[in-house]
């Protein structure tokens, strides 16, 4: 991206203000509520933790009563949040979005106040453009907005994670993420390629198993291997996430050593994940119920209710 | 962090570079190989992915015959990856550091020319401090390295993860990691607090299980949940375990519909965690089993052995 000045991140204008409001007017594109207009707080569902509760007293939408049109009071807790922020020379800071569930590094791009402040208030992640010198909201274009469950800055307050789920891929090029290229990879002589994405460990293993999956289907059984031979045989499959489970509830009867407790599950994990395949799931998927177990009525709810 | 220059991030001495070479010198600080010294490539375990195998020819140590002392012979695949930065006018691009395992981001900074091919060849991250104008590899301190197990650049070629695993907490206040400021809970008028960290779902259920151990130690049983109930009781927990791998099998055994596999995973993840708790085990132990079983024999290799 090329860097560019940008536009006076916040044009404040107190003498519209009521007498005495600590409001902060801040004047949005075209004078409207933004491409997002129609988009509030409530309409995301809360990452909640610790009994927080969504916070959905600041809204876009609610002008003070003394401004002009076109201004929009922001709450004055809003507004000590947005000053607390180092923002750089320029009015900037780094602004990176990823995936609440998978952890995944969507993109990273630079916020100034108003993208903060929009994003804190319309819970979708909204970045300057510094080749544009505008706002822009991701997904504004393509739909594929990032939702955002929380926001966290770091400890020097010059960095920014939005932490959220995104509607459909991120990167402009149809890829999940924008991080495709592997320094490593290209010194070895490969080409960028979308399905290399970047990807931690959960999802590595998500993705090895999706290859063997498709290796039986593109060349039979091909080349012998565990998870294939798993694959192609439900009654082992199961009978082996039984003895894993089984393995693992020992390692706490029998109080055998944490080592033994962490391979175990790692052996769970695993076979669990090959049937997760096999049905077509993915842990994305899986983390996202558990998620919203949590925002709803609480997993240890959910896990007790007729159960126990 | 202050913004300001930086000293030119790469001094190259064409003069000094055997004829013909293309070898880009980079000087190091201090004429040596930095306080990274000793930490090679080969000392920290690839993290590799269709079959990519770890890039160790790119060495600091490896010096042109006619370069300097103080200068370090880049290999020319390293230089055509560092020329293909977008670097921006100060010659720096974000660099995002995230645990290979957890997913979880560390901290951001930035990194120029030199710290991006320290990180290469060090595979320790290694940042551009802009306060105080000099190469930074994190750790050299505190001794917490980030072991850099693979780098990623985005679609725009101007922002870059540092994929890893840490040696200790990242953040200079003793926090895993520089992000614990939620503005939502400021919001609410929560204080910043180094145990709300940024978390993804589930590591935030990881954090939800363990305040409910807390919870029983410090109250006795306390208030009632299904999560204390199952700590409290090791048979429950077990066959609970038992019962969701069973009902998950049955997902498979007899076609139930995706959400049913999604939701049993779920309940498996979920009881199997709350044994991982007991144990004293976290996920991230876990994960890091089965990352190593990918990168010596390959988890399939380790699940199939002496079991099929």
């Amino acid at each position: 991206m090329a860097a560019s000045l940008p536009r006076a991140p916040v044009s404040s204008s107190s003498a519209a203000a009521s007498p005495g409001s600590r409001a902060l007017l801040l004047r949005r594109r075209g004078g409207g509520p933004g491409r997002c207009a129609g988009v509030t707080a409530a309409a995301a569902p809360g990452w909640r933790r610790r009994g927080a509760r969504p916070f959905q007293a600041v809204s876009v939408a609610a002008r003070s009563a003394g401004s002009t049109p076109g201004e929009v009071a922001v709450d004055p807790k809003v507004e000590a949040i947005l000053n607390s922020v180092k923002w750089d020379s320029k009015g900037l800071a780094v602004a990176i979005a990823q995936n609440v569930d998978t952890g995944a590094i969507l993109m990273q791009g630079f916020a100034n106040k108003e993208a903060l402040s929009t994003t804190i208030s319309t819970r979708k992640a909204t970045f300057y453009s510094r080749s544009r010198s505008s706002l822009w909201t991701k997904g504004e274009t393509s739909m594929n907005f990032i939702n955002v469950h929380d926001i966290f800055l770091d400890c020097d307050r010059d960095s920014i994670i939005y932490l959220g789920k995104p509607d459909g891929p991120t990167c402009h090029t149809g890829a999940e993420t924008c991080y495709y290229t592997s320094v490593y990879d290209a010194l070895q002589g490969s080409k960028p390629n979308q399905d290399r994405q970047v990807a931690t460990t959960l999802y590595s293993l998500e993705d090895t198993i999706s290859r063997r999956k498709e290796e039986i289907v593109s060349e039979g059984s091909g080349k012998p291997s565990w998870t294939k031979k798993l694959m192609l045989d439900k009654q082992l499959l199961c009978s082996k996430i039984n003895e894993e489970a089984g393995e693992l509830n020992q390692t706490l009867l029998e109080n055998e050593d944490e080592s033994r407790t962490m391979n175990e599950m790692g052996d769970l994990l695993y076979h669990a994940m090959v049937l997760l395949r096999v049905k077509g799931v993915k842990m994305e998927q899986v983390l996202e119920v558990l998620r919203k177990r949590f925002s709803q009525s609480g997993i240890e709810e959910k896990a007790g209710r007729n159960k126990s």
